[in-house]
């Protein structure tokens, strides 16, 4: 089967399919591996999650990276589910920081871990959560593993393996500016674009771009790829929280109120604040801190980030920010297809719907 | 200074000395790198933890599997720290995960972030443990770090690098077992063993043991120095375990209730119920489901392990386990001087009062 086509669409989703394909393959050897049928159930659990969600969007970016510079090939594809098996990993711990019952429309891991080994116990939420722990450092473990595994020169994957580590590690200063800034009383769109380039930008863009960057051999270019991941990066964590505020929950997967439940500062929040009168800014904070919103208080929300630009603003920041992108995407002397496919993307990321 | 000398025990302490400074290097390093005020107080938290821990047992036992087959140099102490870092973050999790807000004598990581960053808050503790499974995070990201940046050949790295992972990757398994075997009716000896190889062995000496010699270049005697780590690590636990019933409050750092309330089944309490009549055996299960644990309960019980014959069973268990992990020594061809500590160590290990 011929997986690029002058259609990127088509092509995109022919790497999704090989990528779904092979997370399959690496937990099929998971569970060969071992005998013990509690860790066998635990893999069992850790896959069914992973093969459960999404776009498969960052092993994307990873092979797009590489194939920048470098001819598609197997090996690209068993690497690029390291970053998937960390996104796994990333979210499981999230949603235990967070107390968040649903994923993608699903049960979080820690409650289906509840569900699954302690359906009678009344300590049975928090020994779900201690589960959800380990079974997030287990997917950790095996990002680590499936890239390392993969068929790279040592010296080519130990460049890979720490991005991947930098990356985590990104990801985890941003987490933690997310949990403290909740009770910051001065969190402005500086702290903002932060927390956007740390907590997302970096694992859903820079570090895949990276990471396949790195595996082709080709490090000269890096910087301009880097700068593209982080702009687009920005742009997509921006999407997102228009879709938190303003999206369809039956694609989404979320609840529409969750958003402003959680008490998220995102940007059409702090501009809504911003550009209002002060009772308008105080209703929005007062209902950010007490979440457990009402249906008339989450239209008046709407309506107030609607009328004030705060809608607007965000929009055009979002725009702005792709066309920057595209201009650093430009600058690099790679692959014409991955471009064109590249470019795809960062139009499908701020158009998608979920 | 040399390090090696005719000691033991003064070649040891030299190890720890130079493992200890290491440590300090990499957080040096690690706090000059970012200029976020937020970030670095997050990295001189996990280096108090880390600083304020332990023996070093598990990077000295990293240098000796390491000099078994090579001579001593730096790079080796440099990649040594990173299985104490994973230490370190194995550590933080399982405290949020067993719920203990003690740590070698000291406030666990949940509380002290609890205390620095939420003091007020009535959701502190709960906040307290997310930014600790995230420091959790960030301590593992640390140890592949340390250990990719040493000066090794690449090739040999990545082999290092697929063992710390297996092994972070197995203790996860016994992490599981731990926690889900509380719920068993029916956890045995067999199941025990089982977890003391998953959830210590591996990690204490296994794996390190592992890491050093596979940085030597030399894989061809793995084998048996796996077997010595497997048969010494679990020693080491039920040793522990002994400390936790009979140790020194003082010396061990911790309260000599915590094992009993935490409802720990060591070896000394499953066989002390197997060897007892049914009222004692009753009264120990009981106990061990209730927590809570009076003074006076807790001298009960610690007389039915006596008398029962169970602490002779462990101590006889415990020695010939040290007596054939030296078998296994003892079969390596290498350095005779690294052998020499090695069993020095072992009987360090079922020795030592902390």
């Amino acid at each position: 089967m011929q997986i690029e086509t002058e259609d990127p669409h088509e092509t995109i989703n022919n790497y999704k399919l090989r990528i779904d394909e092979r997370i399959s393959r690496f937990f099929d050897r998971k569970e060969a591996e071992t005998k013990d049928d509690l860790s066998r159930r635990v893999i069992r659990m850790i896959r069914e999650y992973t093969e459960g969600g999404g776009k498969r969007l960052r092993p994307i970016f990873l092979v797009l990276g590489y194939r920048l510079f470098a001819d598609e090939n197997n090996a690209i594809f068993d690497a690029s589910i390291s970053i998937e098996l960390a996104q796994s990993y990333l979210l499981i711990h999230d949603d235990v920081i967070d107390d968040s019952d649903l994923r993608r429309g699903k049960p979080s891991m820690h409650i289906r871990l509840w569900r699954s080994f302690f359906p009678e116990s009344e300590k049975g939420k928090k020994m779900g959560e201690g589960l959800a722990i380990v079974a997030g450092d287990l997917a950790e473990t095996y990002a680590h593993e499936s890239l390392i595994n993969s068929d790279f020169d040592p010296s080519l994957l130990l460049l890979a393996d720490m991005e991947l580590t930098k990356t985590i590690e990104m990801t985890g200063y941003g987490q933690f500016l997310d949990v403290v800034s909740g009770t910051l009383n001065d969190f402005r769109e500086n702290d903002l674009i932060r927390l956007h380039l740390w907590k997302t930008a970096r694992y859903t863009l820079e570090g895949p771009l990276a990471m396949g960057a790195l595996l082709s051999g080709r490090h000269d270019q890096i910087m301009d790829l880097r700068l593209f991941g982080r702009t687009l990066g920005i742009a997509f964590q921006l999407k997102d929280d228009i879709l938190g505020l303003f999206g369809d929950e039956a694609t989404t997967g979320k609840s529409i109120y969750s958003d402003v439940n959680e008490g998220k500062r995102t940007l059409l929040m702090i501009k809504a604040m911003e550009f209002s009168d002060r009772q308008d800014a105080e209703f929005i904070d007062r209902i950010l801190r007490r979440g457990n919103v009402t249906q008339e208080e989450f239209e008046r929300i709407r309506n107030i980030v609607m009328k004030s630009g705060s809608y607007d603003y965000s929009v055009k920041l979002m725009d702005s920010l792709v066309a920057k992108s595209k201009e650093y995407l430009n600058r690099i002397r790679g692959n014409s297809c991955a471009k064109t496919y590249l470019s795809w993307l960062s139009d499908y990321l701020v158009a998608r719907d979920h």
